[in-house]
């Protein structure tokens, strides 16, 4: 079994001891049952991977101290994702995979055909800390406030390149859209809901120099395929996937 | 609202008048609440996709007849996908995902590190089958039975490449791996379960030339996640998003 690593957003260093929240003193204590003396690994997003142990645990409290880091920070790839939020299952699906794949934020986006009123921002923000513990990053994504597409778009970051996901098929096939691009750029990577957007949307887009209109096929994907199928293409071509 | 659309079976032609089945009727007359007269859409894998009309529907009966070709039937990418199973969920989701991503064929394989023991086949097919109606594609994926990774690869046709995803590191970055390769081959996926290949089935595998050995980032993929993101890889890379 791989050793359990824990998000905090305590300092880390040498030596240190913690005590750790309620909540993950549940889950080291009740759901997986380790013992005073047992190994985690801490990461904070800035500090690094820390070897660290256990050095009292009851039902809901647990201490640890940190021994030695495992890795040093490394730095992401400046990638964040705008995406129309959906139904429960879904948005924390699309949470979880994104932070798999390597995103720095998540942006819920109200667009014209958004069927979803309300996000559960927090509810996002413990998808992204969970699958940031599994897959090994030593960050977490930041999950923005929601706000609409327009009001995200009359206040964008001038040097921050937009890969909009257009499904209406006027869109460059993605890998030609993305190859030969400079590295190390900040970028966001944009999906609609599955409506696709509106018009007014589309041209408030198409006419910035900074985004770029890909397809992704002839099939409709749904909106959370979408988002990773991007997000995976965003990654080998141009991400940390290269090598 | 889309006209839906229904998979079918029966051969298709113009003027042709065809009994549904009971869940399809069901489905068109008390999920949809849909009425004699409203139009639907049918294909069958062969024939292409039918402009249709509802002539008679109660509860449990339907009846339907065909008005004109909408889309001839198309070729897709010959494209396998051979994967460890895994639990319920999250099976569901490969085989649905899978589909709208355009495999032909849908494999599941066991490995020594697959920890679940049954695969109901026809479950996934279920899957396939309301994916493929939804994401608009004109074919459903075939639902291979499940087998051994030793025995498919024993029995392997020499014409078809593998595309290996191996989360040990030792892979070429995917795009790269997939670059410049000649287009409209048969190939197949092959992703392993979270325990990763074992070192008997890497060997295996890596010694044959059609075996291609990818990375996919230095996270570590949820199984789910690394057989969409190949999928999609694929597909933009040789397969139909090209464009």
């Amino acid at each position: 079994m791989r050793t359990v690593r824990l998000y905090t957003e305590n300092d880390l260093a040498a030596g240190l001891s913690l005590a750790l929240p309620s909540a993950q003193a549940h889950y080291l204590s009740n759901v997986l049952r380790l013992k005073e003396g047992a190994p985690v690994i801490l990461f904070n997003g800035r500090d690094g991977e820390w070897q660290s142990k256990i050095v009292s645990l009851r039902r809901n409290q647990a201490a640890v101290t940190l021994e030695h880091l495992i890795r040093p920070q490394e730095t992401d790839p400046d990638l964040w994702l705008l995406f129309a939020p959906v139904k429960r299952a879904r948005i924390d699906f699309i949470a979880a995979k994104a932070t798999e794949l390597g995103v720095s934020a998540i942006a819920p986006v109200f667009t014209d055909n958004t069927a979803v009123s309300r996000v559960n921002e927090e509810r996002l923000y413990a998808n992204a800390i969970e699958a940031a513990e599994q897959c090994g990053r030593l960050s977490v994504p930041v999950v923005q406030p929601v706000a609409t597409l327009t009001e995200r778009i009359r206040s964008w970051p001038a040097s921050r390149h937009i890969l909009l996901c257009d499904e209406t098929g006027g869109g460059t096939p993605i890998v030609e859209a993305l190859s030969g691009l400079p590295l190390n750029l900040p970028w966001a990577i944009l999906c609609g809901p599955e409506g696709g957007f509106s018009p007014q949307e589309l041209d408030l887009l198409v006419e910035n120099p900074i985004v770029r209109r890909v397809g992704l096929g002839p099939r409709i994907l749904r909106a959370d395929t979408a988002v990773l199928a991007a997000l995976a293409c965003w990654q080998a071509v141009l991400g940390d996937w290269r090598g």
